[in-house]
This record gives C-alpha cells, structure tokens and sequence, in this order.
C-alpha cells in the first residue's frame, strides 16, 4: 500500500516537474531535490520552513594534552562565546540566508555565565565538562553516550515543535577531529592512518604527532572492545557530547521527517553511527558540501552521498549546511512558483 | 606603482582574512573568492551592491529550418513572455536572492506589444528579427555585430549607473547552443563534433542531424572566412545578436569593475569571444557553474576557469549565476562580518 502510494507519488512530482517551462532534466540535481524533498514531506508542493542549524559544542579529553590539536582546548568555550555574540562564520551564513542558529553546550569544559546562558540561542544541554581522554579509559560511559542521543534526540523534537522541517548540524569541539577519525577508523575497518587529517590547521611535524597519539589510543582500547563493535560502543570508546548528541539529533530529525543537511567531517562521522543505528535516516539527508579533511570523502563513498557542495571548505560549524541550504530552497521553489508549459502558453517540443 | 598598490591591498586582505575566528584557510574557496573581489573593488572592505541578472534574448535562422532543436523557433518569444510575467526559472532564483532582472531583446523575431515592452523588467534593444541561416550566408553583417556589442556596453553601463557593481549574464535564443558549438569550434580549433551536445534536450536522431547541419555550415562557410579568424568575423559567421551582445556587456562590466558571472555553454562561448578582444575581463569574471552541455567543461578547461557549482544543470538563462551569486556574497559577507581572534577573545594557536 505504501510503495503505491509513494509509486504515485513520485509520478505527480515528475509530471509536476516536466510540465515547467524548461528541457526536461534541465535543472539537474534541482530536479532531484525537489523529487526528494517532495517525497520527504509526501507532497507536491513541499516548503521549507524557519530552516535551523544547531552546533553542538562539546570538549574532548585528548585535547587538555596538547597531543592532537593547535589550539589550545580553551578555544572551544569561546568560541561558543563568539557564536553567541554573532561574530563566527556561521552566524554570518544563517544571517544571510534566513537560519536560525541554536548552539547547544552538550559538554563545554567550561561554565557559561549568565550574559551566555540566557541568550536566546545558546541551549544548556551540559552532561560533562569535556569527555575523558580516550589514551587512558573510555572518553564517555555509556550513561553519558546514552543521555547525550536522548538530549540530541529532545533538542530537535522542540525545534521542530516550532513550524521546523529543515535542520542542519555543525559542531564545534577542540579536538573533534581525532575523535571523528577514530569513529571513522572504527566504523569502516579502516586504519587510522587512512582517517586522520589536517583538522583545523596542523603542520607536518604535528599531523606525524596526532597520527601517532591516535594509532596509539586505537591500539590500546580495540582490545578492550567487543566485536562485532556496536555504534554505542564506538561512541563510548572515541566519542564526543556533541558527537554523541548529534547522533540522537539525526534519528529524530529522521522520525519527524524533517530535510536534513549533514556538513563536514565530523557530522557524517555522526551520521555513520547514527545510519548504522536506522537507515532510514538516508531518505531524508542532503549532503551539503565535500570538506577537505582528508577522509571526508571515503565516508561519503562508503554511504554513496554525493555532496551539493564543493568549495574546499573545512571549518565545521555547520558552514557547509548553511551554504547548501539555499539550494534545497532553490530546488522547492522552482517546483512551487515556475509555470508550466501550459499556463505559460510556451509551446512543448513534439 | 599599480602593482606595489595591489601587493599592499592583497597583504591587508591576507592579513584581515587571517585575522578571522577560524582555522587558516579553512574557508576555502570562500577566502579566495573574498580576496579576488576585494582587489576588484579594491578595497578591504568590498560589498555586492544591486546584483543584477540580465537575459539577452535573439533568435537564429537555423532555428527556423528545424535542424538544429526540437523546440520551434516561437518558444523564443514565448519564453520572453513568461520572463516578464515571472515564471521562469530565473525569475524564480533571481526572486530568492533579491537579485534585479532584466530581460533585453536583442533580436528576438517577434514583435512584442505594449504589454511587455512596458514591464521594468524589458529592455528593447532589438537589432534585427533572428539572425540569417548560416547554412546560407553569414548570421550577422559586421554592422550588426558592432551595434549589438556596442548596445552591450551601453546596457551594462546604464545598469551600472544604477549602483549596480555585480552582474551575470545569461541568454534565452531557440538554436543558440548551435551557435555557441561553432564558436567554440573556431575558436579553439576543435572539430565541430567535439563541440555539439544536446542542447535543450536532443534525441540522439535529432542530436546527429544537428552535427551533421553544424558541420556542413562550417565547411561551407570557413573557406569563406580570413584568417586568422577574429573575434568579429566568428561573430559575423555563427554569432547571434544576444551573443554579440553578451561580448559587449562583458567588456563592459570589465571596464567598470563589476564582479561578473559567467553561466554556462553559450555564455562562456560568448566569454571567450570577449576574452580573445580584451584578456582583462577575466580578472574580474567568475564561473558560476559546470554546465552539463558537453563542451563547456573542455571551454572552462581552456580558460584554466573552476567554476563554483556543479549542479549538472544545462538550461542557461543565468540559472547557473543566480545560484551562484549568494557564494560570492558569503565570502564578501564574511570578510565584513566575522570577528578577529582579537576582537573576539579567542586564542589563537601557537
């Protein structure tokens, strides 16, 4: 009954968009889009409404050592700050294109003060002061891993109890990088090596640093894990809060069918634990862009994405979602408000 | 002197660039893009003011004879009509990113009444009723070329005068992507073949007739043609009155330093026709997308150009640069926008 439906679906969408005054198949991937979002929404005339992008910060463990990042772990707690204050990349992008920005302290090593805690875009989502350093033991408890995808989970359910039904997910964490390769490595059966990048900016002598403290911290806990390896596993082991949280914001961004964008490295590290948890949360994802952290682009050979976006970007913050955003508008909008060849008067080809 | 000018102005760009709350280079192509504008403008601080989109229509004689298209040659007015009443494509993209519109007749072979050549968005520029056949005789007399580039210049000129410093370009001609293949094959020397693709949707019947009629024109008239050819004669020969037009509004925005978008195939044939006349256009010239024409990419190869988008679009009337317009404003709003390390209090790394 319900392949029926959708079989019908998807036949109005592609008579829909063939009657616009323009070749057949002319607008390319749009065309796609809008078939898509359609199907997301289970209409013919799909809208995209108060768009959100939410950046999960959270501080890691590894980061405190100085091992596998530039910046110090403090850069984490203010950027929040610079977020709040409308000062960092992604504030400008959602400024530009109508987004409304949320920043979620899922686990800041840091304590807010009231002039950040009682902005309207900061959310207190706090279950740690940063994670455990993953070299040692664990970076997160289950409990943790596990409270943090009911928050995810929570967080999204409000902001889709506002009118939302497009949502896209950035991250800011010193050291989410080491962390997202590890859950990449551990994910795909790959080495470590094959999964760590540049992040936000490493020399040589300290990418050969980081390769190695990582290699070292994978050495050390894949022995202490069960295998097959489960995604709250790999989530306890490597993980982030804001990874973590994340991963429960994309199962829910999925339940409610909201059009989801998935931006860089570290958000479809999420995205792979969070698919390995449902599935289903492919129908409803848009791959906003191709980072250029090394490893970014096996993963989304590995979950056959193909990006909207390639501009060389690296940033996190959700920079990417918010850039592709306006072409799922774009895409909505040609199917909503372009004529037909028929009410155009523009005549068909034979 | 000029260039010790622009040495200074690129370091105080680098520096401001450098100074944003972000990893170095992580803005990717955005930072470049943000560089390239503000040595256009030259300035620190450059802006993109009244961005416009301006849509040369023409029609072709080849059109007419129904060997090239499986559209007739009518759906060039009809589309000029559905310009004005708002429901192109364009109008749609435009609409989205509050960019201005205009709709010049070149020589489309209609005589529009005063219900369109009263809209604010016409400009009666019109040199003639379509073009000649070239199968028969040259598309255009050199008068011809020169009047429609020198009403090119005056266009961009007046749109200029506006407050305008941000254009694109794009084209509406039943026939045109036939023009652009043999531009582009006596402009790079390449076998005709290898410059014909579908065009607004060919089957591969009606695609071997068209390079067939594509390659008899050019056997017939390159015998008759100097060379080497000029810029003016492969207009003369293939050209169409909004293409030669294009030419001039290129010059022109060159001229006056306006940020310019190049769309797809027939835009960038005309670009390259401007291009061999005056090579500065490319300082100032961006390419908004791949096109899925075949033979853009060879075309975009040629000119070392990398476009911004690839959204597998191939419609043309400036889709591709109205899409790509809000890239660009990104990267001028995040040079304007975003916080220093300093102002912000964030740490930078070591």
């Amino acid at each position: 009954m319900k392949t029926t439906l959708t079989t019908k679906l998807q036949q109005e969408l592609h008579h829909k968009i063939s009657g616009k005054t323009k070749p057949p198949g002319s607008l390319g991937r749009l065309e796609d889009i809008a078939m898509t979002v359609g199907l997301i929404q289970g209409s013919i005339s799909p809208s995209i409404n108060f768009p959100h992008i939410i950046v999960f910060a959270g501080d890691h463990g590894i980061a405190a050592t100085g091992l596998v990042n530039p910046y110090p772990q403090s850069v984490t707690a203010q950027m929040v700050l610079n977020f709040i204050h409308g000062g960092a990349a992604i504030n400008v992008f959602c400024r530009q294109h109508g987004i409304q920005l949320l920043v979620v302290d899922a686990g800041v090593n840091y304590e807010f003060d009231e002039s950040v805690t009682r902005s309207s875009l900061f959310v207190d989502a706090k279950i740690g002061y940063g994670t455990r350093n993953y070299l040692e033991e664990t970076a997160l408890t289950s409990q943790q891993v596990n409270a943090a995808i009911a928050k995810g989970k929570e967080i999204v359910a409000k902001v889709h109890s506002t009118g939302c039904n497009c949502i896209g997910f950035g991250e800011m964490g010193i050291g989410n990088t080491s962390s997202a390769s590890l859950i990449m490595a551990a994910s795909m059966g790959l080495p470590v090596e094959a999964c760590v990048g540049k992040g936000t900016g490493a020399n040589q002598e300290q990418m050969d640093l980081k390769i190695k403290t990582l290699q070292e911290a994978f050495n050390r806990r894949a022995p202490l894990m069960n295998h097959p390896l489960s995604a709250l596993e790999i989530l306890s082991n490597f993980g982030g809060y804001e990874v973590a949280m994340m991963v429960g914001a994309y199962l829910e961004a999925s339940r409610l069918k909201m059009v989801t964008l998935v931006d860089g490295f570290i958000s479809t590290a999420a995205f792979m634990i969070a698919y390995s948890m449902d599935p289903r949360i492919m129908m409803n994802s848009f791959f906003a862009h191709t980072s250029e952290e090394q490893g970014h682009e096996k993963m989304l050979k590995y979950l056959r994405a193909k990006p909207l976006l390639n501009l060389h970007m690296r940033l996190g913050e959700g920079t990417g979602a918010a850039l592709a955003i306006p072409i799922i508008q774009s895409a909505v909008n040609f199917l909503n408000e372009m004529a037909s060849f028929e009410s155009a008067g523009v005549d068909n080809k034979n």
